[in-house]
């Protein structure tokens, strides 16, 4: 993997950047739609490529790990070849997902022991079967399994959880680095900096991550609950920290506000399901602000979704149409909205690159920001 | 509406036409989707297009004047303005609906009163407000309101209940002369062969339909559980009698083979919810066979989901990739799956046009009935 900064905004700390990856150049800052199991929920793979232009995709080792199962991608010779995409893919390390959805999960030294959401099976992760299963997987880039603290969490509790996600970081290091790409194509790990809203662990931990000279960065453990303020802070000091000449992303963020805001702060990637999950249930996001296209004023509203949309589907279909296939829990209207909110989203990322390649970014993110985030 | 027949195969009674509408020709024999609600479900309309070479949809007066509601797609300038698809449109009359869907209905000589099955509320269709809702939906083809018999059925009931339907279509046939196409563009009405499975009485409809002279001609009433060899001998004895030059419509009709059978004897237009429901729930037709891809056998073979597809989309994804998406209950399974077995369907039609105008339709059918029908 290569980055290259191209532009940086004098008035903020944005930054316009391209990394390299064997399966193509992906144009920074850029939002990552989550393919949870291998694909992006209700959008086809030509639409994500057509209609939305997404570049890199997002897959979830937890959930690809127990269905299909590894072996099952491996025989396929890897997720690319599973699900035809063609372009980079990341994969999150499963760490969150253990956390959050595993039914019964015991933190111990050597890694985490869970249940399976699915049918109660047990199994363990481990720094360095984590990194096996990436691998196998075959991701453009692969994440450290991390601890991810909860919100709100106890100083002590974090200061420990941290500790023992740099042990884990080491471990995973040392695995990723005595294993091979699994396909042929370059693979590469970027470690997490964790510490949760306390700025003595996040410079910590951002220090350590730092010292490890990955080839890229990420931040964890935010947008988790905490009000956006302390997002924000823990996003600044951690950038400030992390080199400068390494992509660094903020993981599971956020709305286009909190996107903002983050590119702003220094921050290259971001992934969220937000778009998608909300799309399903009727939030749109687009250039004049957010609908609830479920509400009753649309009923005869037969203006375009999004008139100013990328999207040639949200320029054509009218908002009287898609609230009617909402209401009726038609398949098509989530595969509108999804559609509708990941081409907004893919808008943004591009324009902010524009703006700051431009230097016009500052005046232009607080125009775009209010006029986005206006609830119509 | 124009008609022509452009060719006609000589050991059957198959024949290739073209009908022409106000929103484009369409090329006979034809498959139509069925848009229940206004939409294919799970079906993007510029797949309906690119994809699966739709020519006509369909749409269900009971469940568009129930919701959206008739007002809604009247301010909107017909359903084709709603719901943006250019070509030709058909609705289904409702007869059939307010007898398998709706709560509590009274057929009385005005017409029927019905519940709705969402929300309880009482309605009352007759041959005349029918004819009206039509109109102000904006379909290219209108279908007369008629009692569609269940099966098995009693001689007395068939008996009736045709007498009542072909009462029902002069009020159709009258009110549709009284008004005026909505929106500018020409609408044409169908009227409804019924009968049950009683060649009398079939007979006696098909002679009573065509003499009224409309542009073109539907068989209702079959593939309601009948078996194949009943559905196609009323289908054989109804085709003889409807008039050469127009064309045939056999209403839910039915599976590739039901297809074929039914062009071999003369049939013009189909449509049914087969391909997609059925595709929703696994059931997979391609051009080596019928496959249930939730099968335990397809886990990992990564061949295409049809190799010989006309759609790319078949063509490059796998078995193994849309078995996982089956599994997981992810949306883009029914949405490959929809499309999978609507480009079949269309392919099967307009390779059947291709047969019957090179005179090689008999041998081919006999060869592909084989092919398509077999389980894999």
């Amino acid at each position: 993997m290569k980055f290259n900064l191209t532009a940086e905004d004098k008035a903020t700390k944005a930054r316009a950047g391209e990394i390299f990856t064997d399966h193509g150049k992906i144009e920074t800052p850029i939002f990552m739609p989550v393919g949870t199991l291998g694909a992006v929920k209700a959008v086809h793979f030509h639409e994500l490529k057509n209609f939305i232009n997404a570049q890199i995709i997002l897959g979830n080792t937890y959930h690809l790990y127990l269905r299909p199962g590894t072996d099952v991608i491996e025989k396929a010779g890897g997720l690319h070849k599973f699900n035809s995409w063609e372009g980079p893919i990341l994969t999150d390390s499963g760490g969150f997902q253990v956390h959050s959805l595993a039914d019964i999960r015991k933190i111990r030294e050597d890694g985490v022991e869970f249940r399976s959401h699915i049918d109660g099976s047990k199994h363990i992760f481990t720094p360095e079967n984590v990194m096996d299963t990436q691998r196998k997987i075959g991701a453009d880039i692969i994440m450290a399994f991390d601890e991810c603290t909860p919100y709100p969490c106890e100083f002590s509790y974090a200061k420990n959880s941290l500790q023992l996600t740099h042990r884990w970081l080491e471990r995973c290091v040392k695995r990723f680095r005595e294993t091979e790409c699994a396909y042929g194509y370059s693979q590469t790990l970027f470690p997490i900096v964790q510490g949760s809203v306390y700025c003595d662990l996040r410079k910590e931990s951002a220090e350590f991550i730092a010292s490890q000279g990955m080839e890229g960065n990420a931040i964890g453990g935010l947008s988790v609950g905490e009000p956006d303020a302390e997002m924000y802070e823990m996003t600044e000091l951690v950038c400030d920290i992390l080199p400068k000449d390494k992509p660094r992303y903020l993981m599971g963020v956020g709305t286009p506000a909190n996107i903002l805001e983050g590119i702003a702060l220094g921050v290259d990637m971001f992934d969220c399901v937000m778009p998608t999950r909300n799309g399903r249930n009727g939030m749109l996001f687009t250039k004049s602000g957010i609908i609830n296209i479920k509400n009753e004023k649309w009923k005869d509203d037969f203006s375009a979704i999004d008139a100013e949309s990328d999207c040639e589907l949200m320029r054509t279909h009218t908002k009287a149409f898609l609230r009617h296939l909402m209401h009726e829990g038609e398949i098509l209207a989530g595969q509108i909205a999804s559609i509708n909110n990941l081409s907004l989203y893919l808008w943004l990322v591009k324009e902010a690159r524009k703006k700051i390649t431009d230097g016009t970014f500052a005046s232009w993110k607080k125009e775009i920001m209010e006029k986005l985030m206006r609830r119509l």
